[in-house]
């Protein structure tokens, strides 16, 4: 046990669910669970060993000393604003887009992010997922490294500059990814074939690129291979979808330009 | 054993291996391998129980009735016209691209379409491939589609008009996400931070979006929410790279249109 760091979260959503439950088996004991709602801070405490529920942002008589504020994004500033917590207590928000500097009103201050999308229900192996922490000072940071570290394998110290690169090539990687995704399955809807025939090549592709030294090694296809008759014989038959002939036509320059 | 069908490969590239290997396991006799190369041919009969290697394309007093043509797509049509089989032999190629009709020298003709990516030294799980066949007769759709179940729990019909879309759809869902984790990356070397940090997000992405009933129902994203500040803080990070700010707008907007 860290008896001597004891946590509590302000919010019981899903990323609260899972840093909670795995901080709890680390070893640190949750004393509190905040939630507007009452019901969802009762459903998360009584997941835990001994937690309270509690609708109050008022802390200062709390024994926690880290609270972790994992809320929408959009409620962070005002929750940190009117959250009392004790004297020299660390207040760490749980957001990947939000800089450090939304906790001013708070001495000892942190970003304990975890870089990944959770499920209250999905069952997720949280020592595998990266954790992008950043702080105010030196002793905030030995302590919130050391409990990250105690729950993932993953911890890298990363400024809020850092933080926005980030979020800049998760969304290429990961939105823009699922969208051609999306474009992929409209595109066989439309001939009545089934998306699932492509499942297992999109599996491999991508488990390829991320082991690949570098996705471009394992470029492959039309553009890849300026093979002009096919690309020619694509952007035609996309010529009444104007959207996704604008796409093909970016993306294969953009293959093009890259070799 | 399915004795009255014995087969032989053209080629003993990845799918030659892949497949002969796959439906020697299944019960059918391979009899010859055909590589220019008689090194390339014997390395691939050697894993075989009793294949014979082979340097020339006579095979009219071969013991097999399937010729699989399994040689790189600019060398199918050339091999189909100098390919000699025996009287009623059924003739196929392996290739996602070509039409059928570019086997018109053979009366019993298909297409044995593996829609996968193969590489000769990793292991593969053959039965989650889906196969996509084409035939010219209904008496060789018969024996084409029994051998691919024997190997695959996925079987599908594909006429070559059909092939081209599912290709299309590869191209968006396979070449360019590949690509868009390249760019990814290079965001990320850019500033020093690891692309290791982005995996975990990526892998968990791709499998909501495939799990998903379709990926649109999981897009999440600046765009996805319309969050005009974070674009525009995203597009001015990226005015240094033409390239990559474009296809960021051009995703963007079609995301949005797409709500």
């Amino acid at each position: 046990m860290h008896s001597e760091v004891d946590i509590s979260f302000i919010g019981a959503g899903n990323v609260a669910w899972h840093l909670a439950v795995a901080l709890e088996a680390a070893g640190y004991q949750v004393r509190e669970i905040y939630s507007r709602t009452l019901e969802h801070a009762t459903a998360l405490a009584d997941k835990l060993y001994n937690a309270t529920p509690t609708q109050s942002l008022d802390f200062s008589g709390s024994k926690a000393t880290v609270f972790f504020i994992a809320v929408p994004d959009s409620q962070v500033a005002q929750i940190a604003a009117a959250l009392k917590v004790p004297e020299k207590a660390i207040v760490a928000h749980t957001s990947g887009s939000l800089p450090l500097e939304v906790l001013q009103d708070h001495e000892y201050r942190g970003v304990f992010y975890p870089l990944q999308t959770f499920s209250k229900h999905t069952k997720l192996d949280i020592h595998s997922v990266p954790f992008c922490l950043e702080t105010s000072d030196e002793s905030t940071e030995l302590l919130l490294v050391e409990m990250a570290q105690q729950i993932s394998q993953t911890v890298y110290l990363v400024n809020s500059a850092e933080r926005k690169v980030l979020h800049i090539g998760a969304v290429f990687a990961c939105n823009f990814t699922n969208h051609l995704l999306g474009i992929a399955k409209n595109i066989l809807d439309r001939e009545d074939l089934e998306f699932d025939l492509l499942k297992p090549l999109i599996q491999e592709t991508v488990q390829k690129a991320l082991h690949a030294g570098h996705p471009a090694y394992v470029q492959t296809g039309p553009a890849n291979r300026n093979d002009q008759q096919i690309i020619d014989q694509h952007i035609d038959y996309l010529s009444a979808y104007p959207s996704e002939q604008h796409i093909y036509r970016t993306l294969t320059e953009s293959i093009r330009h890259s070799k």
